[in-house]
C-alpha cells in the first residue's frame, strides 16, 4: 500500500484493475445465452454440474475427509473450506460490483459536492468518461472509495448498501447483481456444509460490502466472512454508541494478505479453497501445501456465451501464477463452459 | 497505542495494571477454600448458580428472546453473545495469566541470551525482582512482549503456549491454569449455545493465546475468538507457505476496541454481553444501548475467600465506570459470593 494513498474496504490490485478495464468493456453488452440448459433435478448432489474429473475431484474430497476410518479423515470442526467471492462465487466484470457501487455513489452525492464538475477523478465520473477516469489511476481510484465508502457509522453504510443493491443492474445480464451468483458454486457451499463444513468467504472486497447479502445469496453469515476493509472508530453520539467509518485502510485482504486475513479470523488452516485469480495464490498455497488431505480449485473463466472468457492476459483478475500453480500442486482447475451445466439459477 | 511502543496480542491496560500488581501479591498465596460446595445435580440450568434476582434475570432473558411469538423474539442467527476472557470466564490473579508466560519465556531464552542479565527489564525478571520490573513500566513491558510473542512462525508460537500450559501451575491453587475456568460461567456459555445463541470470546488478551485451549475449555472454537494481536507476514520458506510473527502491533482489543473488534469479526450487533471490568464498558454499551431485547452482565468479585476480592480500587482489572454504568443501563452485577454455589470445577 502506497504509504499516502488509502483504499476503503477494496482491494487495491481487482479495483485498479477493474479500473483499467473499464474503457475496453463499456458498451460490450452481450445477449443472455438463449440455450442455457435447465437441469432436471437427479437427487444426487451438485446438479448443476456435468459429470467428469472436476465433478468427481470435489466429490472423492468430500468422501475421504468425512468417511470414518479414512486415513484422510477431518473432525467436522477442522472442515474449513475458504472461497474468493468475486470471480469465484459471482460475477465479477464488467468492472467489479463494488467499483460500480462506488461510481453510483459519487454520482448521488454530487449534488452536494458542486465542486466535482472540475475536480477530477469526479469530474470524470459524472461525465461517464471511464477511459480518463481510468488515467487518474491510484490517486484517483482512493479520492473515489473516501467520497462513497467514509464518512457514516457502520449502520448508515449498510443501508446505503442494501438500497443500492435493491435497484441497481448488471448492465449485461439486466439482473440484480445478486441474481449473479454462479449456481454450480452455491450447490458447492451447500453440499460443502450438508458434510460437516464451515463455508467462509476471503475477499479483496469490502467486508462490509458483503456482509448485508451474503447469507441470503450464498448462506454464509456475516461472521464469516473475511474482507478488505477501512478503520471505524467507537464514539457515542447523542448519548447513543455508534461504529463511525474513518478515511483510513485497516486491511487488504488480497493477495499475501488472505493467509493472514484467515489466520486472523479463523485461527485455523483451512483444508480446502478456492479462487480464480492470481490474488488467490497465496490462499491456495497457504492451504494445500501442508499435511493431510487437502482441496484447490480454481473457477477458469472459458465461458464467453454464457458469462465471460478470460484469464493470462486479462487486466482484470489476472490468473498467471496461479494456472501454472495448479498443475505443479494438482489444484481442480474448473473449465466453466464443459464443467458447468448452468451458470445462474435464472436460466 | 504510544507511537513508539510495540504490544503482541496483548492488552496494554491489562497487561501493565498486571506488572503493577506484581509486588502486592508476590508471597501472598492463600489457601484454597476447604467450604466448596458440590452442587447436587438438579437437572435445572446453571446448577452451579444460587437461586436469586441474579440467575432468574439471565433466566428471563434467554425465555424473552427465543419463545416464538414473544414481542422480544430473536432469530437464531442473531442471538450473538460476547464475553470478556480476564476475570470474566477464568481467574486473572495474581497478574494475568499471560503475563505470567511471558515471564517464563523470557527465563527460558535467556540461555540463549546471556546479555540479558546485566539488561532491565530482562534483568529484573531473571532475578524476580518484580518492583524493579514495574518500575520499567511500559517500555519495559513491550520489550517482554516482542521478546517473547513475536520471532516465529504462528504454528510455533501455538506449540510454545500448548507446552507452556501442560506444566505452569497457578501460585495459589496449584492447578492448571486451563482448570481456572469459572464453573458457573461455562454452565451459562453451554446453557446459551443449547438456547441457539452463538458465543464469542471479546478480549483484550492475545487471540492466539486464547486459541489453543478455549475449544476443550469452554467450547469456543478458534474462529469464535476475537483479540489483540501481532501483525503476521505470509512467506515461502524452503518451498512451504507460513506466518511469521512480527514486533509489530496490529490491534489491542480493550475499551473502545472492543467493539471494532466485534464489528470486523462478527459483524454483527451482540444481544448479550459478559464483562467484568471497565475494559469491557464499551462492548457493554455497543450491545445493549441498542433497540430491542438486550442483555448486559457484569461479574463483580466479591469472593476473597474462593477466589479474590476486587473493583473499583484495584489496580488490576479496574471495575469503576462499568458499575456506575451498570446501574444506569439496568445491566446485571453478579455477586460471586452470594451468587455463585461453586467456583471451580474441581472444588
Amino acid at each position: 500500500m502506497p504509504p499516502n494513498a488509502f483504499f476503503s474496504g477494496l482491494s487495491r490490485r481487482s479495483l485498479f484493475s477493474a479500473l483499467a478495464m473499464l474503457p475496453a468493456f463499456s458498451g460490450a453488452i452481450l445477449p443472455i445465452s438463449a440455450s442455457a440448459q435447465t437441469a432436471a433435478s437427479t437427487g444426487s448432489p451438485l446438479p448443476s454440474w456435468n459429470e467428469g474429473a472436476t465433478k468427481q475431484a470435489m466429490l472423492d474430497f468430500v468422501a475421504a475427509v468425512t468417511r470414518e476410518g479414512s486415513p484422510d479423515f477431518v473432525p467436522p470442526a477442522q472442515r474449513i473450506a475458504t472461497f474468493d467471492n468475486d470471480g469465484t462465487l459471482w460475477v465479477e466484470l464488467p468492472g467489479s460490483t463494488q467499483l460500480t457501487f462506488a461510481l453510483d455513489r459519487v454520482k448521488a452525492l454530487a449534488p452536494m459536492h458542486p465542486e466535482w464538475k472540475d475536480k477530477q477523478p469526479f469530474k470524470a465520473v459524472l461525465e461517464n468518461d471511464m477511459a480518463t477516469l481510468a488515467k487518474t489511476g491510484e490517486h484517483g481510484l482512493a479520492e473515489l472509495v473516501l467520497a462513497s465508502h467514509a464518512g457514516m457509522t457502520t449502520e448508515e453504510f449498510e443501508k446505503i448498501v442494501v438500497d443500492w443493491l435493491a435497484t441497481a443492474r448488471h448492465p449485461r445480464f439486466k439482473r440484480p447483481y445478486t441474481e449473479l451468483a454462479y449456481l454450480p458454486m452455491v450447490e458447492l457451499l451447500a453440499y460443502l456444509r450438508s458434510n460437516g463444513f464451515k463455508t467462509f468467504i476471503i475477499s479483496g472486497g469490502g467486508i462490509e460490502f458483503m456482509r448485508p447479502w451474503t447469507e441470503r445469496v450464498y448462506g454464509i453469515p456475516p461472521e464469516q466472512i473475511v474482507g478488505s476493509s477501512i478503520k471505524t472508530k467507537f464514539q457515542m453520539r447523542d448519548g447513543r454508541p455508534e461504529l463511525f467509518r474513518l478515511a483510513e485502510m485497516n486491511f487488504i485482504d488480497d493477495n499475501v494478505g488472505k493467509p493472514v486475513g484467515i489466520n486472523e479470523h479463523i485461527g485455523r488452516r483451512p483444508i480446502a479453497a478456492f479462487g480464480n485469480s492470481d490474488g488467490d495464490l497465496e490462499m491456495l498455497q497457504w492451504t494445500t501445501m501442508a499435511a493431510g488431505r487437502r482441496f484447490g480449485l480454481i473457477v477458469h473463466h472459458t465461458d464467453a456465451e454464457r458469462e465471460y472468457a478470460y484469464d493470462r492476459k486479462s487486466p482484470f483478475g489476472r490468473l498467471d501464477q496461479a494456472l501454472d500453480a495448479a498443475v505443479v500442486n494438482k489444484w481442480t482447475v474448473v473449465d466453466m463452459k464443459n464443467d458447468w451445466k448452468r451458470v445462474f439459477a435464472f436460466e
